[in-house]
């Protein structure tokens, strides 16, 4: 097993990393910003490096500087965590060139499955449905001809998009130029890859992704569903497991297509298959995310399995000592993301100073957070505050606790989404488990936020 | 179901159940003295009524004042917590005659098993093994017979005693009248009443107890077994679940015993029952609890049900939903008591204001705690201040993963059992699993306390 591993992130994430190490007996390196010199994880962890200024780009997302902190330290391993290099091929290489293992799949195959083009030819191979689609397009005609033969309303996605950024929908024919032209400038600015790809578009879209963990020696299981229809602009906002109207052999299904899938592409480590389910409850493979997720907690907490140790034992060379049949599912989990966002004035980004924080307790109750009283929340970084995970035996006492967790949930000097939490949650629909990706944008005048 | 609930009780406990009334969609009521106006559960319960001074006498076990408000409030129910009132049979009588439920078993049953003399009488007849022992003894001559009979070094024990005070071990004859008559003395002034009798002497006892639950129908299933062998002057200090090193087959065999004899006695709603195994393996039934305990959360948490959930379903008449089969046991879970108390100063109790207060989080952790940052501790009650309880999939992780929480949680303001938790957790006798009654006592020097 390793003796030190480097977090080679911030937040809640290095947090995570660092209370999985501390519990395997391993060191933990940070690697911290100047802007996150005072932050929770750099405390917490044993040893701790500034690798630059504030903004991401000099900091969290400088490759010489994360890895010249890794060879000072002697950390054997990088846990990337989300976001940041999580999926970055080239890190992964040079990780390998200069020996310290990346607690992650091989920068090859992470290349393929990376790439929403070619790991969507991969899956098609292995066997997984997939959305009428089109490959890589870079000019406005030939994606005009691609259109037409998909038909409208349709998708329109940045190959090197992620995190629901790059992604239209387009509904008619006459808006096709316009948005294309647009988009492509847009991905262009952001991704560094003008490349654009279009799906067919459904209508009442659950989003649904299965968690798969593969050892080194291709032994693999996968670990069940999450349902996380609950969107905004493409992002997550709150997820659970199991999904609540899912018929349990379709997820059974889809789980073990999955990891099938995977285990013929080579596929190491965590990682989770995104599918589109449509309101025929027929599936579609969308993306894969070849790292830990944001969500990864709700499948914890059904499961009982620790996925951080797990990754941290794969990425050792440990065989998985788990069996498909030995995995079972009990209770309902549920996560809410809670922000630094005014929900009430279009999500804007709040900053400030947490000056009173009282976490909810109890039964059932996880909290994942880098808050503290008195901590100053930094400008440069994405508004995640908090994840509040919920788990109970059914999926009404899920919700009736996490409501009464955000009741007791106390975040003073700034302004959090917890309140449309609470709306989202006794939202009719919600509680039916009737949610898509669209539903908090269709719903938004309910939600308080219309 | 219930549509109001008053809490007869504070602090953590309060708190728990104030937490499942919200849950559940029941109004909830604290009654509280005037130290503990500013206390959470009093925060965060939906009705609060003051009943009193400080002094428990005058406001906790102030029975006139506690049956005013449940009247005054309109409450249907009154749950007990543990402590205080909760195995008070006049209190439980009182509440049926003005028509309130009380969350516990019958006045009848708990008469008869809240006194240990009865109680062991009754699981005799029902089947269970207890220790050669006596009936109440009042007098010195008859005592000094009894004694010779059970042979030393024996257990002496007030029938009036709970929470392990009263107990005393008499290791010689020649020590025998001199302890006898202490001890009647120091029982007589605190339960007002000198019953005492007479126990063989265990080395190396380890304390056991089975969890129960039965319906209004007698309907009842065991949730297993919780150790709780950790104990300082017979209190306990750390309780775990399953049992380290009994084997699988006897734990079972103690809970459907168990099961079985409270069934036969028409005990009612959640109890437990305490055993004493031997180095042999051998149980003994010690006492019955005829109430939640400070510990449920360990069963919490290996069996995923809800302890004070399935309480206020019991007492407002519903049957069970639970069949034995269905209970599932999953991983190992340990909580710790954490008191304001100095371990290094002979754990002399300490007051305080709570100046700053970061609870741990992330996986597998559970806090149930009335503090809060800014909060004064009361001179009054008893020094419990949190319950810190892990879950892990293994015994040898949840003591890594506790070991972690520690080092997160901050109490800064006043001196608690935090350090030496840390050292208990860490002593190789723990690890092993090896723990009994004195085990605490004979290896105070290498837990820091000799």
């Amino acid at each position: 097993m390793f003796r030190k591993i480097l977090i080679a992130n911030r937040g809640e994430i290095a947090l995570r990393v660092i209370r999985a190490c501390r519990e395997m007996g391993i060191r933990s390196v940070i690697v911290h910003s100047e802007a996150d010199r005072d932050s929770l994880p750099v405390r917490q962890a044993d040893e701790r490096i500034c690798i630059g200024p504030g903004p991401s780009g000099k900091s969290y997302l400088n490759i010489p500087n994360i890895i010249s902190a890794a060879l000072i330290s002697n950390a054997e391993a990088i846990h990337p965590g989300y976001g940041f290099l999580s999926e970055n091929t080239s890190f992964a290489e040079i990780c390998k060139d200069v020996n310290i293992t990346f607690i992650g799949p091989s920068a090859s195959v992470m290349s393929v499955m990376g790439d929403k083009v070619s790991a969507r030819e991969a899956m098609i191979k292995a066997g997984l449905p997939t959305l009428p689609g089109t490959p890589v397009l870079r000019t406005l005609s030939e994606a005009q001809d691609a259109a037409r033969e998909i038909s409208f309303p349709l998708m329109l996605k940045a190959v090197a998009g992620g995190g629901g950024r790059g992604i239209r929908l387009i509904n008619k024919p006459e808006e096709f130029d316009r948005v294309f032209t647009v988009a492509q400038n847009e991905v262009r600015e952001a991704f560094r890859d003008d490349g654009i790809y279009l799906e067919r578009y459904v209508a009442k879209a659950r989003h649904v992704e299965i968690q798969v963990l593969v050892d080194n020696y291709g032994h693999g299981v996968h670990l069940g569903e999450r349902n996380c229809s609950c969107q905004r602009r493409n992002q997550k906002v709150l997820e659970e497991s199991p999904s609540p109207i899912l018929p349990r052999e379709l997820c059974e299904e889809m789980g073990q297509k999955a990891i099938r899938a995977v285990q013929e592409v080579g596929y190491r480590n965590a990682g989770t298959l995104e599918f589109l389910v449509d309101e025929q409850n027929r599936y579609y493979f969308m993306e894969m995310n070849t790292r830990l997720q944001v969500e990864h907690p709700v499948t914890e907490l059904v499961t009982g399995i620790d996925l951080v140790k797990e990754q941290i034992r794969i990425a050792a060379g440990l065989p998985l000592q788990l069996k498909q049949e030995d995995i079972k599912f009990r209770g309902h989990a549920i996560e809410v993301r809670i922000t630094a966002e005014d929900a009430d004035a279009d999500f804007r980004p709040q900053t400030g100073v947490v000056e009173n924080y009282q976490v909810p307790g109890g039964p059932g109750v996880r909290v994942d957070s880098h808050l503290y009283s008195g901590y100053e929340i930094p400008p440069h970084y994405d508004s995640l505050l908090s994840k509040l995970i919920v788990w109970a035996e059914t999926r009404n006492e899920a919700i009736a606790r996490m409501q009464r967790a955000l009741d007791e949930y106390e975040i003073e000097g700034l302004t959090t989404t917890i309140p449309f939490h609470k709306r989202l949650l006794s939202h009719e629909g919600f509680i039916q488990g009737d949610t898509y990706t669209r539903f908090i944008q269709e719903e938004a005048t309910a939600l308080g936020i219309g």
